[in-house]
This record gives C-alpha cells, structure tokens and sequence, in this order.
C-alpha cells in the first residue's frame, strides 16, 4: 500500500459534523490501494486502545485516489480515532495525527475534541430542492417604457451586444414573465446587480439603496418578489462588496476631499491626490477599472455600511439571499461578519460567493453556504461540450471537485452550465475537437443537462440557455433573451422543463447519495446511481456519437433487481446479476429501480 | 514520480502570507521523489500561460514526504500559480487545482485571489525571542503566612502530593524568586490560574475577577507584573472559558433557580432540575467534572461576560497575553471574538490555545498564535527521553509537526517538555528502553534541552525541570519546587542558563530558518542549521550512549567552510568538503561558522 498517498486531517472537509452527535470521517488514498478501510473510535477521554469499529465506504474515486467515508456516532460529541486500511497486497496501515504506519503506536490517533465547537454552516433546508435561474436584467425581458434616458438597442435574435450596449430589460419585464418560469419549474431567481450604477451589468454602484431607474423601482422589486414568493420562486440578488462603483458617494468624497474626506480610508488609497487616469491612485477591481474601487472591508465604517446594505434589502424587499460577488478578494472576517448579520435575519437566507477556484476557504461553515461551482462547470464543459476529456477522467473531475467540500458546501452549490461571465455552454459545444454538427450540439447539451438535473448541489439555468441561445464571451453571452417561440428551440425547453419536474419529484435526485455505478470507459459511457430511503434511481449517460450497449454489473446495488426507465431514450433488458442497456448517440437515461 | 503522494492547497498551512506583498507556497511530494520543483505564476488577471518561475527549496523532509517551498512576491497582491516537479526517474509533473498530471492543462491552475484577504494571524515581535516558565503558583514559592485558612503540607522535596494537597504558594512567594527567575534568562512567565478557586489547581474558577486569597491579591499580581516587565519579563495568564467551577455565580443561580435563573443558557444543561450527583445533569468537562460545568460560549451574554474578563486583567493588571484553556472544547468563533478583543487592545499581547493534538484548525490567523506544542513534545519524548525512534524518525516527526502550520504559528508556540499535565521529561527519561542510568538520564534531558532552545517557537520550561525535579502523571508531577541549592542539581540548572543566554545572543537562534544537516542513523546523531543573515549556526545532537564520530557534507551549505564550537562538548576538525566531528555519549554541540 502507497503509505505516502493516504491524507486525512481532523478539520474540514476531511472531519465535518453532519448531525449534533454525527460526524463524518473521510480518507484519501491511492486508487485501487485499499480493499478495506475502517476507523477505531472512542470518547477521546477514555482510555486509549478500545473503542469500536466502525467499516468506511469507498465514497469517491478520481484519477488518482480513493476517498473513504463513514459517519460516527459521537455520543458526547468528540471522538478520538485511528484509521485501519487494508490494502489488497495484504498490508495493514494505521492513521492517525502522527502520520501512515503499520505501527499503531507509531502512527498516533486524531483527536476530535468538540463536535459542538465547529462554525454550523448549514445551508437553508431549501437548496435540495433548489433550481436556480440566473436573471441579467438589462437583458431579460424589456416590459412598457424602458428606464429614463437610457438609449436602448433593438431586442432582436441576432442582437450582438457591445460592452455598453443598453437593452431596457427590467424588472417588470421579469414580473410579466414569471409565469414562463413557473412553468419551466424553477424557483429561484438569481440577479445580477440591480442597484443604481452607470453600466449595463452595475456591478460598478454608484447607490446601494437604490433600484437602478433603468430597471424600475423599489416598489416594483417588492411587487416581483411578492408575485415570485407567491409562486413558489425565491429571490437572490448580487452583492457587490468588493468594489463600489466611482459614483458611490463616499469615493466621490474621496475624490474631491482627498485624505481629508471621512471615507478616504474606506478605499485602498496608494497616494494623494486621488486621480482617475493615466492610472488610478488607488486599488480597483481588475487590471484597467478605475471606475470600480476596491472598498476596504476591514474598515469598521465601511464594513458596517455595507453589512447595513445586507440587511436593507432583506428587511425592506424580502429577499431570500445574497450572491457575493469577487467573493474571494474581500477578507474573511468580512465575510464572517456578512454570515452573522444574515443568518441572524433567518436561518433561511443564502449566501453564495462567487469564487471560480477552489473554495475550502470560503466553506467551512463560517462564511458561506454554497460557491458558484465554475470547477464543475470546467468539467462539464471539457466532457460534455468540448469532448476533451472521457467518461473516467470526467467522472474523476467530478468527484473530486465534491472530495473538496463538505456535504453542506456540495447541497449549497450553484451548479452552472454558463453565466454572464464565460461562453455559453451551447457554444462551447460546437468548439468540440470531434467536429461541429448542430444536432449534437444540442444533444450534447441536453445531456449534460441530465447530468445537471441528477447531481448534488443547485442546479443554475443561465437564461437563454434553456431555448438554445449561443453566444461568446462576454459581451456575447450576453445577448437579449430569445421571446419569439419560433426561435426558441422548443424541444431544448422541454427536455429542461421535464426534468426540473422530474428532480423535483424524486426525493433521490434532491436528497440521495451520489455514486458512481459504471464508467465503460470504451463506450465514452458512465453511470451514478441516487439513492434515499427506499427510492433508488440511476442515470445513464453515452457521451459518444455511438449508439452504445453496455451491460453494467448490478452486483455493485444491494436490493436492486429491476427497473424501469423514468425518463430518456433507449431500452434496458434485466438479466440475473447484469442490466444491459441500449443507448442513442448522446443519449440518456434514468431508471427507477423497483424497491 | 508518484503523483498520488502530492499535496497542496490553496490556503493555510499550503499557502500563507509572509509580507504585505509575499506569500509562501509550500507542496508535499513523496520522499526522495522529486528533484526539483518550480512554481510559475503571475498575476491571476493576466492571460494565462505566461508568467515568472520560481525554483523552490526542499524545506522538510518527513518519514514519507518531502516538503517543498518559496516565497512568491506578488506585486499586486495575487496570483495565478501551477507547480512543475521534475522526478529523479525524469518525469515532468504539473500540479494544479485539477490535480497533478503531465499534462499541463490538464492540471489546471491554482488561483489566490488576494493576499490582502487572508486572516492577519501575526503573533507579537517578541515571540522569537521568548523563553517561557510555567508556574503552577501552589507549589512554586511560598511568602510570608500562606493564604487564609489554607491547610499547608509540608514544603520538602520528599514531598508526595495527592489531588488535594495544598503546599501554599503565591504570589508574593514568585515576587522573590524574580531574581532566580531573572537570572535563569527566561523572559515570559506563564501562569497556571490565579483565580478565585476551591481546587488547588484552580481550573474550577469561582470569581473570575478576583485573584484567589490564597494566592495573594490584585495590588500583589500588579506589583508582581510591574516587578517581572522591569526585569524584563513578560506575564501571561491562563483563561478557562471553557467550563467554570460549580462556585461561579452565574451556575450557583442556575443550581437554585433551575431554567427560571437568567443564567440557564449560559450552560448546557440537559435537564431540569439542575442536579450535581449522581450524574451531573449538565454538559461538564471531561468525563466526571460535576464541579467544572461546561460554559456556553455560544451564548452572547456569556461570551461578553468572558472577553470582558479578558479584557479586564490585561488593562487593569497589565499582563500580556493568555494561555487558553481547553482550547479545542470551544468554538471558534468566541475564539475569533476573543481575537479581536485581545488583539484591539494590543498587538503584542499573546494568544495560546491549550490543544494537546493536531491544531491546524485554530492556527489559521484567525484565533490563535499558537498553541502548546504537545506534538513536538511527543515527538521530544520518545526520542530523547524513551529512546523509541531513531534519529530519522525524529527528524521526520519533527519536521511533520512544523509542517502542519504557517511560519508564524510556528514561531509561536509553547515548545514543551512537560507540563502540569505530564509526567516530567526526567521522569519518562527514566522510562526508557535502553535501561536505566542515572547519569544518562540528566545527559538525555540535557540534549533534548539543548534542542528546544535552538530549535523555532518559544521554548517553555516547566518549573523546576531546571533543577533535575522528577515526577509521574498529576499530581506527582506538581511536587513544591526545590529551592534548596544543595538538592538542585546545579549542573543541569547552568546547563539551562547557558543555552537561554545563548538562545537569547544569537539571531540565527531566534529569528532562523531550520534546515535539517544530516542525519546518522546508524550513529543515531543529527545535524540541523539555523540562518539569519550572515550568522550560520549548526547543531549536533548524539542521541546515543556511545561517542560518535560523523563527518557531515559541508557541500549541503552553501558558503560555509569552517567553524568554531559556541556549546558543548566534542571536537571539530575542519576538511575539504566536510567536517569530522567527535561528540560523547548524548552529547550535543553548537558551532558557528565562519562568516
């Protein structure tokens, strides 16, 4: 056994709590390596040496590690614990805080010396259920007169927007079409910034406390979170703490007053005068944006301010979260700060940051419930849409990027495809190395939507995507949304309504485990299996131009026999230990497993 | 090149802030696998793909890993950054956050987003420069007519005590030995409790505001500070936040008024009414510690009232800094706030976490400075005093501790070879395998002493370890100090003195980096080097009881040729490419190389 490969720590995401006396164990280890793995475990001031046993799962597999997990029951909430692990060339290795050895002595145990101690982190109860579309107003949907003055371009289908086009869209335009969203099923709207700003995507603000007048109104925010509440949909909107934008007040102070202005300090000033151009005397978000100044979170003031802005719109207008935006250049305590603020408002609330890295950080309970998921999203799109990688190396990704959080981290992701800031993923579809054919673009999206809808986390529509909108990036991604029916793609717009659906009811889709089955690696083909309670479902995914058969082993599912398919095209045949299943190019299933 | 053994991550202990501008990476590969190692980076908003490479230094070396590091410096205070590690079998490694691969896309990148963002985490300047004491106050040094109604033991240094004994120590008593103290060389003064208290411990506090009666009174720890910082000598104090004693009054109100007492959150208790026996019916500490109930910390009423307590000593008595008790029993948050509180009052003032295990949880920057190193005193244990490990071993166990943290948790740390909670390092001496010498065991106290203080972080000495006192797990390990000269042993005690002042002369000592030389198994003797500057100091340490002869590599260090001994005893001859060394049985040398 590869004693150099094994890695755990007793912190997150390698120890989290899961339940006020449940705790979580995870493992690493080279893959393939370890046949069995176990964890001793006691109360830590017991005497050392017995303790019970308890078998971890092989919970994860990527292209170089085996990760093992397993939940101990904590009766006084603290533990103390050595790893056991069996390799298949017959070694026996001990874990602990000392390090791998085949001596139990040598190796030490780990110590968990307060469940009770660690930050809570729980998301809201309603992410499992979550399907998230994400809102870029100005583009949206354009209801009755645009906003005062704004020069806004025609809203056609081959709209290509500059980086300063205007469109109108606002925010009663999404009021008229939240019935379009109820039925596509979603239920909850993230937006991009709304408050009061110069540019088309505000994420430069000149008012905290105001509705950008081009978008419309408090009252109107509040109309459209009443009317989306009364549908079932939740309402997140986009913070941007960062930086504000050079026409928010306190930087305008700044500009004239210098350092004698009270806010000089809440900016990152690197000399006096403070001057825009050639380059900004001050910190700014970016490389080139002396319109967006860095704000000083440390700052006490400046912190109170926007912890206040935080709380405004959650008291004042009902909404149902925050997404933070840049969220990994502002300082942690921050955004600690943030989390006490609004989970004190409610438990309910969500905070997701938008960090396109990886996250740890940001997710051990004290900031953050969810990111937005961009490494998902990067093997998403190097499987599905560019078909650069295969079914293993994606399954691997995959895994992986979860290996990197806590169960709360991963129930509280959004889970993109795209957003305002990359391509479209049905344009990344057509950069695929095998050639571009515009039928397997969308095939290839729809899959990947099935692997959308099916996994852990929230899912996160960008708008558009749902109708077949392509685009660069930025500003091409950026397009006015496609209302004209005979343009959208309608069959694109079903395969994402019926899925929704179908997450929505399948309490193993929004609750269940995630494994995975099979990876026929020849046929580009893989399957996961979800499982809750006594449901059981398992998706198939032929990611080839290849009408697949494949015979999976059903050995590998206790209690599972037969099935039927949910949803998808193809055919499957239950035989004794094996299903064999038949798939069309690009094409997917679900199965029910009967209980 | 085994790409499963790699680690790293983008945070703490793998990357960490060592400047405004500076940041140390840090990467763990498989011992003796990796010949060298790059990072190339650049700024994170910059195009990918380009960028500055770094070659980083082989820094530690565990049983299993090899660690790698360097400083970055990041202009703009981020980074884009992917390692390159080339295999002694040739092999090219990439290292992202997608993982290690040869493919250099494949691996991805890793991002900090900002340097400015992490947790400040600085320890006070002083901690490199510190020499810890620990007093356990009831059994120091008595002044005068010991507390009220205190019934005393006799003070002999045949003393046996038990649980219960009360030897009568105080403060005034610690006021005379100020000068013993002064001349010993330490510089910071621990504490165990001082406050009112039924115990002789007093771990159960009553009255977190008054200093016990036995112990002396408030005007006498002011003029016992104001004594110690005019010599030079810094004070801290130990906190138990986490349980009080049954005699506090906010849980004398719960035990009568039960769930209707304003303080019954202030607790944990499990059920009403509130009773003590047979089984307390609240959380407490430990297993059976009815008289030590668990406070919440969670509570905001009971949090305010313990960091105002914090706070009241250092403004009013003037000590600099806290050990914490039972650190890892609560949460980090009330750790954070007591952070902020602390640090807002000062930044010299300390911060320690009592944490007998892995610490990286509370060493992020955000609650601690650091912690009593229990790690490295296991290490220290078996190798010096249980001749357990080898001298490989114990350089991979060491350098594993230090690898566990950033560069200033490091520095901070309480290095101990016991405490009030072990058995004395000269009693496990006498523990160990290779049979029992009288002499042998003081020369092994004496080698592990001189690696403490040359080694990185605050050396602590538990009272009376400098005078050769023995004694088993609590309480015999709490016997009254000797003061009488006769029965101290004076060698070990100039022994002490020494090595302190030349702990205290040399920067290399205090300031340093710590490179491991050599290691001689066969010989179980080591080498390591400590840097600052243009001082170059190595250590020797022949922890066997044979005389050994060792003729290190000099080519290892870069610009030494030659060196005279500053410590210890032994001889040094002075060779082209090496030096041949001649050290007795456990016997240890300090040279300093020639400039």
């Amino acid at each position: 056994m590869l004693k150099e490969a094994i890695y755990h720590c007793n912190d997150i995401p390698y120890l989290f709590k899961v339940g006020e006396h449940e705790v979580k164990l995870r493992i690493r280890a080279k893959r393939g390596d370890v046949s069995e793995c176990s964890v001793v475990h006691s109360d830590r001031y017991r005497p050392p040496g017995a303790g019970d046993m308890l078998k971890l799962t092989l919970a994860a597999s990527t292209e170089l590690h085996d990760y093992f997990e397993g939940v101990v029951y904590a009766k006084v909430k603290r533990l103390r614990y050595q790893f056991l692990l069996t390799g298949y060339d017959g070694a026996e290795v001990w874990c602990g805080e000392y390090g791998a050895s085949e001596s139990r002595r040598a190796a030490g145990a780990f110590h968990c010396a307060s469940l009770a101690a660690q930050d809570d982190g729980a998301p809201p109860s309603w992410v499992k259920d979550a399907v998230v579309y994400q809102i870029f107003p100005d583009r949206f949907a354009r209801s009755g007169a645009s906003g005062e003055g704004a020069a806004t371009e025609a809203w056609t289908a081959t709209a290509a927007p500059t980086r300063h086009s205007v469109y109108g869209g606002n925010l009663k335009g999404v009021i008229d079409k939240l019935p379009y969203l109820q039925h596509l099923g979603i239920n909850v709207l993230y937006f991009t910034p709304v408050f009061e700003s110069p540019s088309n995507h505000k994420y430069d603000t000149t008012d905290y406390y105001k509705i950008d007048p081009a978008f419309g109104t408090l009252e109107e925010l509040k109309a459209l979170v009443a009317d989306a509440h009364a549908r079932g949909i939740r309402v997140v909107l986009d913070a941007v703490f960062n930086h504000s934008g050079d026409g928010f007040f306190a930087f305008r102070d700044v500009l004239t007053q210098g350092a004698a202005s009270p806010y000089a300090d809440w900016f990152h000033v690197r000399s006096y005068p403070v001057v825009q151009s050639p380059e900004p005397s001050y910190e700014s978000f970016g490389i080139h944006s002396p319109s967006m100044p860095k704000l000083n979170t440390r700052h006490p003031d400046a912190a109170q301010y926007l912890l206040d802005v935080a709380a405004y719109w959650i008291e004042e207008a009902g909404i149902d979260g925050w997404r933070l935006d840049v969220a990994n250049e502002v300082d942690h305590e921050f955004w600690r700060r943030l989390r006490r603020r609004v989970k004190g408002l409610g438990a309910e609330l969500l905070l997701v940051g938008e960090i396109m890295h990886q996250s740890g950080a940001w997710l051990r309970g004290d900031q953050f419930d969810g990111v937005m998921n961009y490494l998902w999203r990067d093997a998403m799109v190097d499987f599905f849409a560019r078909q650069t990688t295969t079914a293993r190396a994606f399954a691997g990704q995959i895994e992986s990027v979860r290996m990197l959080y806590t169960d709360s981290a991963n129930s509280a992701m959004f889970n993109l495809l795209g957003s305002h800031d990359t391509e479209r993923f049905l344009t990344a579809c057509s950069h695929s190395g095998w050639g571009w054919q515009e039928k397997q673009e969308t095939a290839r999206l729809k899959l990947a939507v099935l692997f959308q809808m099916t996994y852990i986390g929230m899912p996160m529509i960008y708008y558009g995507d749902e109708v077949g909108m392509t685009g660069g990036e930025d500003p091409d991604c950026r397009r006015p949304m496609i209302w004209d029916e005979r343009r959208q793609d309608q069959s694109l717009l079903s395969h994402y309504r019926t899925l929704i659906a179908l997450r929505r009811d399948n309490p193993a889709l929004t609750d269940g485990s995630f494994d995975i089955w099979f990876v026929d690696e020849a046929a580009n083909t893989l399957g996961y299996v979800r499982r809750c309670g006594r449901q059981c479902l398992a998706v198939l995914i032929n990611n080839s131009p290849n009408i697949v058969k494949t015979e999976p082993n059903l050995r590998k599912l206790p209690g599972v026999r037969t099935g039927e398919p949910l949803f998808g095209a193809g055919s499957c045949e239950w035989r004794e230990d094996a299903a064999a299943f038949t798939l069309p190019a690009y094409g997917g299933l679900i199965i029910r497993f009967d209980p």
